[in-house]
Order: C-alpha cells, then sequence, then structure tokens
C-alpha cells in the first residue's frame, strides 16, 4: 500500500524537495493534491508528473489559467478554501504542510480534524497557535511530526523512549552569518553580508532570522509545543558545523543525539516513512572527514533576540504570535534597506513592549494580534 | 514489583558498580544472587548489604569459611556449578555476566536456558561462542542486553528502528594511551606508559588492550554478534574524547549516536531498566565545556591487531577464540616484562598464523583451541 500525500506549498523549497523524495519511491508514496501559490507553470510540471487528482492555486486567475492545461479528471481550486479542500477534501494519509506564514493555519486545523497525520514545516503553525493545534491533535489522535531538521532530529532521538525519562532537549545553532562579529561589529553589516548563511543554503528570511537567532528562538516554541517540555527544559547550544542537529538528554545523563550532513530531504523522508525508515540517494556523513565538530554556550546578550523568544514563549498567548509577526515585518524592512541590521531586534523589542498579551487567545485574537504587531512594526 | 537482580563478579569493576545502581533504586531492582571470586571480605559486605538468598565463590573453602558468616537462611555454593547455580538457580529475572574469562559462557548459557533475561558484561562469551549463544537466546526468545559502554551506546541507538534500516554501525575508540606515538615510538614504550589510559580508569589487561587495539577489535566481533551485522558494515573510528560512544547509520543517512560523560553506571542501569530508563546520580555532559570533539580516520598500519581482529571475525569458528587466548597470555607477559609492547602483536600474528581454524566449534573444540593458543602464546 503506497502512502497517500497533500502537499501544501508543493512549489517552495520544502515543497519541491518532498516531491523529490515521492519521486524516489514510487512504491511507497503518491501524490494526492498539491496546493501552490503563484508558480504556474511549477506547478504545472509537478501536476503532469504526479497526477494529483486535486490541485490548489492563490488566486481565482491562476485557477482559471491552469484548468485549461491539467489533465482531464485533476479539479482545481483556489485561495484559502482551497488550501482547505487540499489539506482535508482528499483521500491523503499525510498531509505535508510547507506553506509559509499563518495562512497554514486553517488547513492545517482542517487536517486534523480529518484524522490526517500532519508532517509540519509551518512555523506559524505551532508558533501562533500551539495551544490550539496540540489540544485538536490529541483530541483527534493525529500526529504531528516535525519537518525541520532540528525537530526532526529531536523526534528521532525521542523513538520509542518514554517522555517522562526526558530530561531536555538541546537544539544546536549555527550562529548564523555573523557568528565570529560582535555587537560593534554587527552596527555596519549589509544585507549582502546577512544573505551569506554558513552551512544551509535557504531563502532570505530565514537567513536573516539565522543571523538574529530569531529563527533559533522560534524553533524553541514550537518545540515547547511538539514534545511538551518547559522552556526551562530547552536548551540552545552554538554548534558551527550544524552536523549534530539536535539531541535529548535523558534522566539516566545518557545523551542521544541525530547527526547528519545538511540535507533537508532526510528529515522531509522521515516524516513521510515515520515509525518506519528507507533508503535516501543522500551524501553519507563521514566523521573523520568533518575531522573537528565544536561547541559554544549560547550568549544571550550577544543574542538578545533569542532571549526574547523564550520570554514569548513563557508569557505564551498571543505573545510569539506578535514576536514571529514583528519580526517579519521588521525582516522584510532590513531586506528592503529601511532599517539597519541593529533596528531587527531594536523593532522587536519595542513591539513586545507595547502589546498586552492576551492569554488562551482562539483564532480570531491570534489574526487580530498579528495584523496590530505588523502596524506597529511598520511604523 | 522489583526486577531481581542475580549477579555474576559482584566484587568486579562492573560488579560493584551493578550493585551501587541498584543501591540507588530500591523500588526497582533487589538483589537475587550474588556470585564472587575470592575477595571474601567484600562479597560478605555485599552479603550483609544486599541480602541474596544464594551466594557462590570460588573455592571450596572459601565457601566454607563464608558460611559461617552469613545470615541464616543464605545458601553458599562454590566453584563452576555454584555460578552455574547462580546463573538459573534462583528466582532472578536478569542475570549480569560480570565475571572475566571463559568460565562466565557456561553460567550464561545455563542461565538463557532458564529464560532469564542477560545483561553482559562478559566479552569471551560472544567472543568465543558468539555462533552458540545467540542461537540459544533466540530458540529461548531471551534478550541478551550489553553492559560494554560502546554495545549500550549502539543498543540505545537503535531502540525501537527496524534492524533491516540500519546501514553500519560505528564503534568510536579513544586510540589508547599511546595514540600519539607511532609504530617506531611503540618500541620502548613501558608498562608504566601503558597503563596510563587517557579516558577511563580500567584494569591494567583492558588499558593494554585499548593500547593495542585488541579490546576494540573484540568489541567488532561482540558487536558482529550483538546486531547481526556483517563486519563490512561495522566501523571503528578514533575519537581520542570518548564523548560519543559510538553511533548507527541508517539507510536513510540519518545517524543517531549516544554521549555521555565517561560512567559505566549508565550502561550498566541502561541493561537493567531496558526497555525504560531511570534517573542516575552522575554527572551531566556540557559540549559547551568539553567544547571540541575529533574524529581520525582509523589506521590499521597504526593498529594491526585491529587488522587482525577484523580477519579473525570473518574467519569465524575458533579464529576469535584463538586470538582473544593468545592476546591474554601475551598482555601477562608484557605486564611481567617478559615480551616487549610491540611483541604482543608479534605473538598474535604468530599463534593465528599455526592456527587451523575449526568452523562451527562446540564448547569442547572452543574450550581445546584456547588452551591450545595460550600454549603457544606462552613459547
Amino acid at each position: 500500500m503506497t502512502k497517500k500525500i497533500a502537499l501544501l506549498g508543493s512549489t517552495g523549497s520544502i515543497g519541491t524537495q518532498t516531491l523529490q523524495v515521492i519521486d524516489e519511491h514510487p512504491e511507497l508514496f503518491e501524490v494526492e493534491a498539491l496546493a501552490a501559490g503563484s508558480n504556474i507553470e511549477l506547478v504545472l510540471k509537478q501536476i503532469h508528473q504526479f497526477r494529483p487528482s486535486k490541485v490548489s492555486v492563490a488566486s481565482r486567475e491562476a485557477a482559471e489559467s491552469l484548468k485549461a492545461q491539467v489533465p482531464a479528471g485533476t479539479k482545481v481550486y483556489y485561495g484559502e478554501e482551497g488550501l482547505v479542500e487540499i489539506a482535508a477534501g482528499t483521500q491523503a494519509d499525510t498531509v505535508v504542510t510547507a506553506v509559509t506564514g499563518s495562512m497554514g493555519l486553517p488547513a492545517t486545523l482542517a487536517a486534523i480534524d480529518e484524522g490526517k497525520t500532519i508532517a509540519l514545516a509551518n512555523k506559524e503553525t505551532l508558533v501562533t497557535a500551539g495551544h490550539i493545534v496540540m489540544q485538536r491533535a490529541a483530541d483527534k489522535n493525529v500526529a504531528i511530526l516535525p519537518v525541520d531538521s532540528e525537530h526532526s532530529a529531536i523526534f528521532q532521538c525521542l523513538n520509542g523512549e518514554p517522555r517522562e525519562r526526558l530530561h531536555s532537549l538541546t537544539l544546536t545553532a549555527s550562529g548564523g552569518s555573523f557568528r565570529h562579529l560582535s555587537r560593534e561589529q554587527l552596527r555596519d553589516v549589509t544585507v549582502e553580508d546577512a544573505l551569506k548563511h554558513p552551512n544551509w543554503s535557504m531563502g532570505a528570511k530565514i537567513t536573516i532570522d539565522s543571523a538574529t537567532m530569531v529563527n533559533k528562538g522560534l524553533e524553541v516554541i514550537e518545540a515547547h509545543w511538539l514534545f511538551g517540555l518547559g522552556y526551562e527544559e530547552i536548551n540552545v547550544l552554538l554548534h558551527p558545523e550544524s552536523i549534530i542537529h539536535s539531541f535529548v538528554e535523558f534522566t539516566d545523563t545518557s545523551i542521544i543525539a541525530q547527526l547528519g550532513n545538511p540535507d533537508m530531504r532526510v528529515p522531509i523522508q522521515y516524516a513521510l516513512t515515520y515509525p518506519d525508515r528507507a533508503s535516501l540517494n543522500a551524501k553519507r556523513l563521514s566523521l573523520a572527514e568533518v575531522a573537528q565538530l565544536n561547541f559554544r554556550k549560547m550568549d544571550f546578550d550577544r543574542f538578545p533576540c533569542l532571549r526574547m523568544a523564550y520570554e514569548c514563549g513563557r508569557m505564551g498567548g498571543t505573545a510569539p504570535t506578535v514576536f514571529n509577526a514583528a519580526n517579519e515585518v521588521a525582516v522584510a524592512r532590513f531586506l528592503r534597506r529601511e532599517i539597519s541590521f541593529l533596528q531587527i531586534e531594536d523593532t522587536l523589542e519595542k513591539v513586545m513592549q507595547r502589546h498586552e498579551v492576551i492569554a488562551h487567545p482562539d483564532l480570531d485574537t491570534i489574526r487580530e494580534a498579528d495584523t496590530w504587531a505588523r502596524r506597529i512594526a511598520a511604523e
């Protein structure tokens, strides 16, 4: 029996790599449905290759143009409703949520309601609505499988171990493109400097988030929800080589770590094959070639955004939503050269100071907090 | 329900640490039976502390002297038969085999026949009779749980993963006390030099075996039997810090490693609590404090004993028995200053060259091969 996959965000980086994994294993997987944004050319190619039964794109116009070109029997949808249809309206066993931004949330919740396994690659889902999503998943007995490399590492290390035997978990952080610079030296860094990530080739937004450590901060919040640990049990360790992707420590002091070359297909495939594994045509890690791994204590003064993320996580409620939304605006402004690199953290600090946290927010409240944060951050 | 433990070799290094672990967890474990050698003073102390129902010591004289001093109801045995009684003649759930040398084998087989879980800390059991022991354990559906830190690491990493998804396993090796020396420099090393092991505090025999890499070679053979992998799937990696205790690589290129400070209580306790874990009052590993881990490809020219061990493993039959027995004699002669350090490997080479391997040996044949090898190595 092949596993049927619905893929939200098929033309992005995670989406295309998910399709590579599926393509390598036709005996294991088939594509049931695809949702893309506005890259019609690429999604059309994907449709002809993988023959999904349903497809959705961002806009009505894109859908109309697509309809004329898809094979007979492929149903075309669009917009937020289309995304929900792809997530919840098919025979898919597993839904990969690789869309970016908050639009992934309603679709993910709809998929959970239909009892589908979630392979989660959308950060906002847990950062903004972890309390809602994890409760819903527990109610429906649905597994939320992480696709992010750090969370997948933790998930692989935990495999089969009783959760109450966990002492702590540690997310490793490369430190990003500016890890060798002091705060003084950060004053004059440019957009071009910031976009050179040492280990992973990623989009502009996440590369900046790596350098500010906001990305790691959001991962801490996700880990809190995914693994049910308090923030004092979640650590971040500087590890420039990004070879140890993360690790867990048990109550008996034994540490289990997951290692590998940076290749997102490994965690993607693990989420799809779980609890089994399958072969993957990827470069094997040779520790003899790497020769040396380095570790440094995380410095919260050097990376104040990480400290802020912990604080937001502990505050809970709307705080992580506001932190995330303000960061999106601040990074966009930095990329447009409207503000300097260090003004990203200033923006976050100011927005957080003005925010009055609302506990246990529902989806509307989360949306309002998000909108408010974006408005303030843009000022 | 507490787990009942029979401990073979209670006064040795593994034995005393096993009792420390049991002592820390009276709610989990109780001592059902103890077997010791000739350290009557210590075993008597252990008897009064842990109140086993049966005890065995090496000789009839020791048993007689002990009988007068044990609490009423404690039965005292001695010799090989006594060891078998402790292993197989009690209500114990788990038998920890921490005796050294080949006398552990009959007792271990007797315990397997009685369906007891084996926590294995006796190297000879699998090196000399892996084909017999693993078959017997499979027939009786008995688990063989490793106590050695490297094999425990592999075992912890494999937890719950389907064996056919394993690509390879890698045992790490510190390189021993002479890891920085060239072969030329090894000519004149002394017994005192050899006994300075960098990471673990161990007995003289195993410290020398670390420096020659015979110890790692025997571990490779044990891993072959414990985990059912071919020798081409078992690697050895030089890792001077001994922090990564060993790791496995899966078919999807993901590597799972076990890490920790060197503390034998961790693998001992894991074998006792498996499949669960329990807290342990041991020093937690801080990778930030360690700061750096180093790795180097294993050099078989520098460590010819490791190459020989692989060859013996591949030959199978009586070859590993002869290798192990010849090594015991050679190391004893080195410790008595009768031969030089490099003559240990010369001895092994010569004995192996003269040995005609017998395939699928039974216990008598193994014993004969052992005796033959000791005689030749002593010449």
